[in-house]
């Protein structure tokens, strides 16, 4: 291990010559948040164009992908810089390309998306502060492990805790369960979505109740969109998930204080588990989903069925079917519309909410600041 | 963001046709648990070697870095792989080396250390396993966001809460505060520790108290290891810390039911801090540390000479002064000498505790797993 040493020693002599990495050359750039904490690059110019600089001395190409791929120039020191176009507010998933090799960039924070750990960037908000850390009361995320009878084996969950929860100790809360998209985990909704802060501004300004948010792996092996897998899922919900929440938390146990929500693959999801379970749960939300046409068709044609034989018990059990995508530019637009066409013939009630921005975080966090408000009312 | 979109779509596709991107091609190679869910490789052979594969068609030269650095060797389909020397059980930090460039192996997680998001691998104990994820009652990690009057800004910390913790309302637990080394944060013991499992499987076999172990982010800007550093951070716990956890926590708050500890540069903290506040703490863990000479001459004899000068109120009031160090090949063993050789001049009573390993996690878990079971008896 002696590399490793070698390393921990040179970050104790980096740490004893540290004056201050994070002071700004120039105080119209800011660095974001996901840098590491040493980190001078990425910097964030006041229009949001990003500069990328990374000491690659060796490398013959070096890149950043953002969506866009943009090709790092090479200085004399060894340094490779690149200047973005301008980007959107919040999070984005981004990734070096080292020679055409994908890794995450050692400057910033990494997140478990795109099937890997992979970088984020923050891009600071203009139009609107929802997931701000405020000065407010905070809850907490809850990191818990638990036995899965459904898989055989132990498995993790997060629960974000509303402020008051440790102090108001005969208060029992409602539930969101909510999922994240394939290639990502348990993690994606604390970590790039930022749940506990979103709930936490809703909560202090009134405008949703306070509630316990349950985000579970919704990854169950094997296909993560064959009904194999939605109906294991289903299973880790009702045999393991909410009987485990339920008896470990203090919380409502109707279906009226229980909602459940899933993006993209997680959509799915709550397609599958919440459209089949409305005794279960009065309130789903989907977001930036769909069944998948025409991969999909034998598992949508069987929910469009079973919702034409109980629509009205179903529009009568949920108080809330609430459906977004991220624009027209969503991978999930058409799809989604398919869907609603369809709900409209088999007059299935819902709500449809479309935002800018594609298949995307900042999307999804502004779907969670628009669906909470909705809940247990 | 249209790559974005675009990878997301090749996740979606990928899940799709996933079959079982964890089938075993061989029985007798395990996938640590380190790995991301899909990744086949790393492989840990039964002697604990490892075999390293990754795709990179146009790279140069590919390396791992393990503390040893060891070449790959490409193929015609353009995948590098090499098998190393056994490696010992426990977490280490690795690095993929592209063309000399270090970055995380997409392949694993990553973990905050060496100053940067970094690799990690979990090699399987054969000797021991109190760290095991078993069937016991678990506690739980909570993220905790704070505002710090001393940094003027808002901080995160952890905090393990031992099983039964929201049960039993009434009880009030002692606290260990336990630190990071530099280049690591507040996620360091959660992540690469292991405290949750460890102080489970303590005090499942009552080898432990149950106790809230809280682990807050010792970077507070400045030179580290400066004593700029080390005050900011005594001002941090007396000023933010301990009252913010005394506050939202069910916890004892006499002297006799706090300890601190930390690892490397955490150590030094503890020294710095538990020493000069023995009216605060009963017991002091310093893990792989010792003051650094000749750097921090100045520091050290600073408080020798407080050791000097209150050598029978600090043995009267610590009931554990607790040092240890991960043999002749730690890279603080010297100075960790140094300063027994003088505590043992000033009649500071103190336990050493030697365990072979050297400067990294596996020696820093079985240190909480030997220190944990000394507190609040």
């Amino acid at each position: 291990m002696k590399i490793v040493k070698q390393t921990l020693y040179l970050v104790f002599v980096a740490l004893l010559l540290h004056v201050s990495g994070n002071a700004q050359d120039n105080k119209q750039v800011i660095n974001p948040s996901t840098n590491i904490r040493s980190a001078k690059y990425p910097q964030i110019l006041p229009n949001h164009q990003v500069i990328f600089r990374i000491k690659a001395a060796d490398g013959k190409n070096v890149q950043i992908d953002l969506g866009k791929k943009y090709d790092l120039v090479k200085d004399a020191d060894g340094y490779w810089t690149v200047t973005t176009d301008s980007i959107s507010e919040g999070f984005h998933y981004y990734s070096l390309l080292i020679d055409g090799i994908a890794v995450a960039d050692p400057a910033s924070e990494s997140f478990y998306g795109m099937g890997r750990m992979a970088s984020g960037i923050e891009i600071p908000f203009s139009g609107g502060d929802y997931y701000a850390l405020k000065n407010v009361p905070h809850g907490d995320i809850r990191i818990k492990t638990y036995y899965s009878t459904v898989t055989k084996s132990w498995r993790r969950l997060l629960v974000y805790a509303p402020p008051g929860y440790d102090i108001n100790s005969t208060e029992k809360y409602p539930v969101l369960y909510i999922l994240h998209g394939g290639g990502e985990d348990e993690r994606g909704w604390a970590m790039q979505g930022k749940t506990d802060m979103i709930l936490d501004n809703l909560i202090a300004e009134k405008k949703a109740k306070p509630m316990l948010v349950v985000m579970p792996d919704a990854n169950m092996g094997g296909s993560g969109f064959g009904e194999d897998g939605l109906k294991a899922f289903e299973n880790e919900m009702k045999q393991c998930i909410i009987p485990f929440i339920e008896k470990n938390y203090r919380v409502q146990t109707t279906s009226k204080n229980r909602a459940m929500a899933g993006l993209s693959m997680g959509g799915i999801n709550t397609l599958y588990t919440g459209i089949y379970n409305t005794d279960l749960f009065s309130y789903l939300g989907v977001f930036s989903s769909g069944w998948i046409m025409p991969s999909q068709s034998t598992l949508a044609d069987a929910q469009y069925d079973f919702l034409k034989k109980n629509n009205s018990r179903i529009n009568n059990k949920l108080k809330a079917l609430w459906i977004s995508v991220g624009g027209k530019e969503d991978i999930a637009y058409k799809n989604c519309q398919t869907m609603l066409t369809k709900l409209d013939e088999l007059k299935i009630k819902h709500t449809y909410y479309d935002y800018p921005g594609g298949h995307t975080w900042p999307v999804w966090r502004n779907d969670l600041y628009h669906f909470a408000p909705l809940l247990f009312k």
